[in-house]
This record gives structure tokens, C-alpha cells and sequence, in this order.
């Protein structure tokens, strides 16, 4: 997930069932549940924090979803997303994720990046990354 | 779930972990995910169905859907949809449902029956409850 | 839509357009997406009372939703969701609905009712209807 | 949406009304929900294709979609989704795309890029673009 020497942190491990419901007239997950599934597993992340992710001051935004759809998913599966923690900037980060089989981690349904920029909810404004929020990146 | 003297037939029971997206604007779930939900228990048990639930000539379809809603479902949260055997005619059936909190059985947060149809799908008219899905009921 | 004498007052008319992803893997619009088209009406009309919908003291949720499939629909389809005072109690009311087609009125997706409760948001506790939600059934 | 010389073709503009459902617990539209809308328009394309734009032997796929998420939608809002030509290979083309306000277009919500590569359904082995479909993006 990483060119650099030092491995990318895991953030989340979040395990995922398929609901039948997830598919679309093409009989595969829709591309759209791909979006909800690396969502579960980022407010699964967001949850875990502490002291928490968000406060009257200081909230994240997804700021960027990238993609690659590697596999169909077909119902009934259980699927693992993994988030990791990327380059980190002044008020945003990057987190890359896969998707992955749960019983056969090396079939790899989809990987890619998303960008969390956290905000001011007042202002609307981009802040610094909380102290606690940049301390679980590393 | 039954005024008989016979109990229901439970037909499946079925663990879903609600997801963060499955709540709308009012930070619960949507009523429509109930839906889902359920659906969820309707096709396990049709995939358990043995030689099949749906061929060529014969397929079921959801005529009718009734929910009580009882209690909200915040996220997160582990619940379990148990499928129930109502009354059979022709080539219908009625299967009640109960969506209930996985650790706290008694927590109903919601309740209702749906009606099932076989038809033929060439023909989109209703036949007779094929033998084995009878079977299944009782 | 009523067996009374008067017809039911019509609350709204909310015409809704059928995406492509409302379908699922029987290439039909899911059913759960139909609590969806009826919810799109029902908010529509809460947001043309005067003066709104809720407040902090009284706000209403859905208590029941009972739908009848009468056909199915495909992709690409533009539909109309009409919502029906139906009998008005203390606190709830139900309101029926017909999801039909925009250019053939004759054609019935499906009909149902809803049961609407207002409550104190604070309480939990079902209210009288506001005054002027009941002036606006009639 | 294009460094070069010659301006990218617009490939379809679809309207989309916006959803009450469409929105989370954040009280605005999900990051989900853009890949719907995005759908709707890629879908809408692939059906003023003429001859066709899937058969036994040719069908596209998703293969990447990267979204950038410029500013929130609330209900109710009406947008449109803009799906424009890109770079294309021997079987795939890049489609990028804009959501933006149908009343106010300099409003931009989302904007961000698809890749589409079309197979042989029967092998899942990429195949040459249709010529026809080629042929409709420039």
C-alpha cells in the first residue's frame, strides 16, 4: 500500500456481510455499496478513537474516494475492509483501503484511497488535525 | 405470531449487522432498510430451499409487506430477523417477521408478516405453491 | 382509498423519477426502494405545512408502513406517489398511498397505508396531533 | 475537464432529483449516493447507444471511479450530472463527469472521472471497444 520504507499503519480490520440487497440488475454488488462498505469501516475507525471524532469544533469530511473495482462480489460473501493510514498533510490525511475476501484474503474485490480532511463545522473551514486524530496515524 | 394452537414454523433466523449508512437524516435507521432487512431472511431461506427456490417455471415474488415499526435502531448495533411460517393457500403463503436485538431477544424493534406468491415467470401468472416449498412450512 | 362517504383528502402529488440503481438482481426497482418513493411523498408534504413540520417538542414518526405490490417496475419509468388523508386519532393519522405511473394514471405500482405518530422528541411519548397538521387533513 | 486542445464531448447530461432518503446522519446527501447519480447518467448514455450498448458478446464494466467532493448537497436539491468523453485505448475509455446545481451550474458539487472497459461476458476478457461505441465519443 506504500512505496516508502516504513509500512503503512492498519487503522481498522472491519468485517463486512453481503446482503443480497447490495446487488444490482447485473446480479454483483453495486459499485455504490463499495462506497458503503470502506464508509462502515472508516466510522468503525472514527468510533474507535479517543477522545472521540468528532466535537463542536472539529469534524471530518470525506474530502476524496478513488476506486478500482478489482472483482465482482456475488451474494453470499463475507468481505473484509482494511483501512490504512497514508501521507498526512495540516488538516487532511489519506487512507487507502481493500477489500478483501474474508476467507481467502488474497482475492482482492477492490482497493483505493480516500482523502479525510477535518473541518471546523462552524466555519466550514479546514483545521488542524486534532492531536489525537495524527497520534493514531503512526 | 399465531392465533393456532400450533406454534409458527420458524423458517430462518437471520444476523445482520447494521451499518452506518443504513441510517437516514434522523440518526436512526431507515424505515425502508427494515425492508432490506428482512428481505435478508427471505433469501436465506429461499437459498436453503432444497432442489431450489426459483427455475425456470417457477419463482416467487413479494406481494405484500407489512411493518410495525416498535423502536428505533441506532448504529451500531447486531440484530436478528426470524422468519415465520403463516398460513399457506393455493399458491401463496404469508411469513411473519420479528427483527429483535441480537443480545437482548426481548428488545422487538420491529414486527409484520409479508405475503409470497409463486408464479411462472413466463407466463407472470400465479401456479401452486411447488411440493417441496409446502414441505418446507410445516 | 376510503369506504366513508367523503373521499380522502389528497396531501400531495410527488412525482418521482426511477433510477437505474433502484433495480435489483431481478432486474425490477427493489421493494424497499418503494418505502423510499412513499417516504420522498411523505416529506414533501411535511415540508409544506405551515408553520413546519416539527420542533423541538413535537415531531412525527413512521409507526407503520403496509404495502400491496401490484406490478412491477422497470428502469427506465417515471412514477407519481399520491399520499391520502386517511382517520385521524389523538396523536397519528394514516395515510394511504398509490405509487402509479406519471403518463398512464391507470397503472398502479402500488398501494398502502401509513401510520404517522407524533411525539415529543424529548419524551418519547406519542402528543396530540398539532393543530394545524390536523387542519391540513381535511 | 481537459488539457488538450480539442474540448472533451459531453456524452450525456441527466437530470437527478434529489432524495429526503439520499441523505445520511450527517444531514446531508451520502458519498454513496454520488455513485448513484453518476449511474443514472452513465446508464442514460449507454442507452442512446445505437445499436445497443451490451449483447452475448460486449458489455462494459466499472473498472474505476475517483470522486472529488467539492461542497454538500441537501434535500431538497435538484442536479445535474454531466458525463464527458476521455482518453480512449483499445478497450476502454475514461469517462470524467460533474454534478452540479441545475438552477446555479457554476455550482459544482462533485466532480472526478470513470474508467470503463467493456468485455466479453462470456470469457470476462477485455475485447476492442465496439465501433460504434468509439464512434459516439467523439
Amino acid at each position: 500500500m506504500s512505496a516508502d520504507a516504513t509500512p503503512a499503519k492498519r487503522l481498522v480490520r472491519a468485517p463486512v456481510s453481503v446482503r443480497w440487497g447490495d446487488m444490482d440488475a447485473y446480479n454483483h454488488v453495486n459499485n455504490s455499496v463499495y462506497a458503503t462498505y470502506v464508509e462502515e469501516a472508516r466510522l468503525q475507525w472514527f468510533r474507535s478513537l479517543d477522545p472521540g471524532w468528532m466535537n463542536t469544533d472539529a469534524a471530518p469530511i470525506l474530502a476524496a474516494l478513488n476506486t478500482n473495482f478489482r472483482k465482482p462480489i456475488e451474494w453470499p460473501a463475507e468481505i473484509v475492509v482494511e483501512l490504512y493510514a497514508g501521507r498526512a498533510g495540516r488538516s487532511s490525511f489519506t487512507a487507502s483501503f481493500r477489500i478483501i475476501d474474508r476467507d481467502h484474503a488474497e482475492v482482492v474485490y477492490a482497493e483505493g484511497d480516500s482523502v479525510l480532511v477535518w473541518i471546523n463545522p462552524n466555519t466550514g473551514k479546514s483545521i488542524e488535525l486534532p492531536a489525537h486524530v495524527r497520534a493514531a496515524l503512526v
